[in-house]
């Protein structure tokens, strides 16, 4: 696949054990139109600060990022090492430092080892004839069991363009983003107060609608840059073009997103979850968000147990406007309950059947309005805390 | 224990597997004056309904309970079995229906045999003479691994009085009352207004400060009964024997509520969670909610993990106001992170000991205010996972 005038490189840094590529870069020929989402959390990484300052101007043309090592709860010494970071690799580049974004991901807590980054820039930058997104991908991974990629291709002024994307991120899952990366590059030209807009829109209906734990992290930033070497006339919003951007977006971070919870950490089911018939949309989600994060349902799911009750529990504390006599539930074309109560005859043994299903959607209906939300998620498994047990020894 | 005017009967009425007692019963001589705290959520259980109406009054004499199905998503048939089982134990005993209080607990959205129920009032009745309140704990449990019982003594007037509680609730534990019974019985005469509001207050500092889960069920209740059999004068607000009284009932909750959470489902280790240093008290519970109930905090505990970063990431998107540069955190007396970041030293191994220990603090001081909050919690393990993936099956 060819995003005409990006370039990548990854190397050994030794952050992370040896044997694996842990520090990445992702290169521009031109300054790239850019737009970016950062974690909502009140406790920042280093990266994520320095990243947004340098966001400001609404351009990028490098982004570095390193796995291993999330450089947070870091302190002062953390934004140095960001920035420093920063600094050479727009040094090695020829460009503007204020150009780079930097991304950390790993452990906590622990101080960045400058050295063994500075000491690796020279090959990085060297090697951005011969690496692929796909190689950055794989640098970036954590408890990741594969690397996640998705791309798409539209037409612009005659002129074809592709838009590609990667993500990481397995565990701490969370609607706002959680420890979660991921990059969009395109050589579309996107008018830029678009981008901005089209970009945020794809990130809620995308990342912020996936949840592994309902753990959020200092980490998370979703990134996009678009370098127009494409050649086509910006797209604009509001045009049939500008629509066909955003459809392509939209597809390629939906299928990013629901990449990570397949992969969440130990997870053996994907799920959607579907509410309709809230009060508003706000309530859909709530009650799509409890559901979603419940450990009881997520262990039901685990294991194959068509226990609706919890899903109507989970409903009932979700803070949603709630009558209980009006819910139903079907798991798939199954309907489990009507009503609020049993659906009875033989949905129990046919509800059981789309449980042991790896991918099923439970549809919830509140019976109320016309709000609706999607939400995207895992089972909890024994896998699942083994990981995260033992994720720093 | 004798606590006057109290007598207790538990029976098999073949809810639960056979050889477990499964229904029980709670009678006082006379009229107790009593309180409730019901859950909070949208979805509540037919008895939950029923009791609600029925405590409306301000007094009680009979509290009946089963195990073994929650009659939770049972719609009007379950109310109507709800309702039928209070007139039935009232006949049988000679009292008011209003006076009858009813309980639930087990698995959700399964019609509740009535006629079991039925069949077994008399054996229940008659049984009065014989009970303790010992075997009432016995019989209310589910996944519970231990019956939960407290007791305390205190002096009005005088005379000698008994304040005495028992609890079941292992998984599906949260603030506002997660599928938690908790029942308590004195023989002390309580001034009834102050009964109801020294009794909130006691559910706020104990079962609403634990969270095994983050779940929370449709049928929490947590009931007082005080009959005033010891004959005292009416214990009042704003007098020593209310504050003592207070005491006591706090000592014995929060008891109970400790012993649940140390029963968490799965649970290897029992965490006290103290905030300090907040802007406000709501925001500290807010931030030790966040920590309590984080799947990756919680997975780490059980691995014994001194990952002090990951409580920080939660503090951090807790939505209490945080500033990450003042954080400190410590486990036990090892200070593990001061002004946001790694304390040093040994402090890494100094903080595994403490986290290799059954029971232990985490102390966390946000460094802005004068607001605090505790909450208890529980590891999150493979038994958890078992448990709940397995539960109905």
């Amino acid at each position: 696949m060819n995003i005409r005038g990006f370039s990548f490189s990854t190397v050994e840094a030794a952050i992370k054990k040896p044997g694996r590529k842990d520090l990445a870069l992702i290169f521009s020929e031109v300054p790239a139109t850019a737009a970016a989402v950062f974690t909502t959390s009140s406790v920042k990484a280093a990266p994520v600060l320095v990243s947004r300052d340098h966001i400001a101007s609404g351009t990028a043309q490098a982004l570095v990022v390193n796995s291993g090592n999330a450089n947070a709860c870091t302190g002062e010494p953390g934004i140095i090492v960001a920035q420093e970071t920063t600094r050479l690799v727009a040094l090695a580049l020829g460009i503007e430092t204020s150009a780079v974004q930097v991304c950390s991901t790993g452990v906590i807590g622990v101080q960045m080892p400058m050295e063994r980054i500075t000491s690796s820039i020279p090959r990085l930058t060297e090697g951005l004839s011969t690496g692929t997104l796909a190689d950055v991908a794989d640098a970036i991974m954590t408890t990741d069991t594969f690397a996640k990629t998705e791309s798409g291709c539209g037409v612009s002024g005659g002129i074809g363009y592709t838009v590609a994307g990667i993500a990481k991120g397995a565990g701490m899952i969370m609607p706002n983003m959680a420890t979660m990366l991921s990059f969009i590059i395109t050589d579309a030209a996107i008018e830029p107060n678009f981008l901005q807009q089209t970009f945020r829109q794809a990130v809620d209906k995308s990342f912020n609608a996936i949840t592994v734990d309902g753990d959020m992290s200092t980490n998370d930033t979703c990134l996009i840059m678009a370098n127009g070497m494409a050649g086509n006339p910006a797209i604009t919003e509001g045009s049939a073009e500008g629509d066909a951007f955003a459809a392509i977006l939209n597809t390629v971070l939906l299928s990013l997103a629901k990449q990570i919870v397949k992969d969440g950490e130990g997870a053996t089911k994907f799920v959607e979850i579907r509410v309709t018939g809230a009060l508003n949309d706000a309530d859909a989600k709530r009650a799509a968000l409890a559901i979603a994060n419940s450990s009881l349902v997520k262990t039901a799911f685990f294991g194959q147990d068509a226990n609706w009750g919890r899903i109507f529990a989970a409903v009932g504390y979700s803070g949603a406007e709630v009558d209980q006599t009006r819910l139903s539930l079907c798991f798939d074309d199954v309907c489990m309950a009507r009503n609020g109560i049993f659906a009875g005859g033989d949905a129990e043994a046919r509800g059981t059947t789309v449980l042991k299903k790896k991918e099923f959607t439970v549809l919830v209906d509140l019976g109320l309005g016309s709000g609706s939300a999607t939400m995207y998620t895992s089972d909890l498994t024994h896998e699942y805390v083994s990981i995260n047990a033992d994720y720093r020894s």
